[in-house]
């Protein structure tokens, strides 16, 4: 056990400790409620994740599916072919009504260096996502990695944040990738930094099934 | 378009940005593939995501999902229970075979501030989450929202670090929730930390289906 600092409960016997946190917890609900209040807006969300950390696009295909469990339909464009399969892929293909996934084949990898090449597939992935943005039948959007053919200047970022800012309504766009531009930060609603503290790589162990992919 | 800096390419042809994006990549491979070679252990993961932006347990759900997609059966421990229903739980019952939910009705809540039944629901979650990590036939147990719980000192952190850092060699475990504790993150192989940049609630947008639950 590490050192901390002794805090009020510590002092305090069961019962006191019951009242005190009953409170606590008023205090809390009553703020809670004051705040949802004043959020009566509803409409689609532009949300970003970014950061060196993990979890930017298992948090967005988390979303994928807790859309699907609502009824929504949900388009998934993948600008990054990862060398690796994914897990999330197989399950998503479970449910071929409501999702409709485009994997860029030949789009932008590490394994390979031809530039030329990326920015055609970069092209095709973004014509596919605006299509996918401007059809009403979809609730949500993935733009998976989107953000690393920003940083590359694969795409213009005036002509990504043109197509974003008018987006319909009621369509939850959700971009990841790390290194997000600041003009799109600008316009999204919701940005979430995924900030790495530690990591098993550094210990020596490999990517893994269910972890890495 | 807000001011940037100029970079080395803006100067360059586009052939000439094609030669030096190719040596780059090649670079980058190289450094990767030197990295990932050194990685030869596979073993379970205990994973934390904390922090106080969002996408903690929509990453893991993203991870849970990705398990099913390899095939694996999971166990999820719900200790917060939610006032708002969720997307995931309803695509999560599709797979019947896989994946065990359990969800602690009378688990820890904003709404009531009644101690002793919380201490009660935090102890019977976490026997359940005991047997799930014990129990060789789960690939992945995730204990959601279990870091709620040591915060309030409703389980001993002591007890709960022991079962942790004795759990099965193969079985990766997800801890989430805000304010994580130091001695949990000090055994965790792999934390992130999720960051708020921008919230819609700032912005009087309410939570909404798909994004919130």
């Amino acid at each position: 056990m590490t050192d901390r600092t002794p805090k009020k409960t510590d002092l305090m016997s069961e019962a006191e400790r019951d009242v005190y946190h009953a409170e606590k917890m008023k205090k809390k609900k009553a703020a809670r409620d004051k705040i949802l209040a004043t959020k009566t807006e509803e409409r689609g969300l532009l949300i970003v994740h970014t950061g060196k950390g993990k979890g930017k696009s298992t948090a967005a295909f988390g979303m994928v599916f807790r859309a699907i469990g609502h009824g929504f339909n949900v388009g998934v464009v993948q600008f990054v072919k990862g060398k690796w399969g994914t897990g999330e892929r197989d399950v998503l293909e479970k449910f071929p009504d409501q999702v409709t996934i485009m994997a860029m084949g030949e789009g932008f990898t590490w394994d390979v260096a031809d530039r030329q090449r990326d920015l055609a597939a970069a092209r095709a992935a973004w014509e596919t996502a605006k299509a996918m943005i401007a059809d009403p039948r979809y609730r949500m959007v993935l733009l998976d990695e989107l953000n690393i053919c920003l940083r590359y200047d694969y795409l213009p970022i005036e002509e990504v944040v043109e197509t974003l800012r008018n987006k319909p309504r009621d369509t939850h766009v959700i971009v990841t990738g790390r290194n997000a531009k600041d003009e799109l930060i600008e316009i999204a609603d919701l940005v979430t930094e995924m900030t790495e503290i530690k990591h098993p790589f550094r210990a020596g162990v490999r990517a893994q099934a269910g972890i890495e992919f």
